[in-house]
């Protein structure tokens, strides 16, 4: 969720209500990786790391193949005693032959 | 992400390359739960049910009081043994008061 989130326009216009109606739309073309997977079944997989230095170097390895990625830094309220933390990364959609050279060799969760 | 796009106004526009472009469209007005949650902390509780049909019944509640709320079912290829399965339920966003009615009661995951 957080891909499309960050994949997202962003409009705002104001209303005469004195608030903002804001538009956030994704834009995509039929035929896309991005619409193979909304409209088709959603396939996620799920990979894991050892480190938070190597997620942190998965998600710099998608950002510099110019994939859609989104890392995760989860707030640290519930589980890491207050110390912000990153805990996840997500890439895509997009089709096999562009994630497999990034996380083909991770195992599956 | 489910309640997201079941959210999104979607609209397709021809283009010229004999394809079709796609808007999904978010509309939210600011300070509006919507707007608080996306662009805050994106609190998320998570809280479970012992059957498929207590699911089924969470669901139904939050869809009779009106609130943003999708059923996810999953396709059964990795661990339902190829039988669809109702897996999840999103509600929201939302704030507390809409949500504890229907959820308040739950144990916490």
């Amino acid at each position: 969720m957080a891909v499309l989130l960050d994949a997202m326009k962003k409009e705002n216009q104001p209303t005469l209500m004195d608030r903002v109606k804001r538009f956030w739309t994704l834009e995509f073309l039929s035929g896309s990786a991005m619409d193979i997977w909304l409209t088709g079944a959603f396939t996620k997989i799920c990979v894991y790391v050892n480190s938070e230095q190597e997620l942190k170097d998965v998600y710099q390895k998608a950002k510099d193949a110019g994939l859609l990625c989104s890392i995760i830094e989860d707030n640290g309220q519930t589980e890491f005693h207050g110390v912000p933390t990153f805990t996840a990364v997500a890439i895509g959609p997009h089709l096999p032959e562009q994630l497999d050279p990034i996380t083909g060799k991770l195992p599956l969760l």
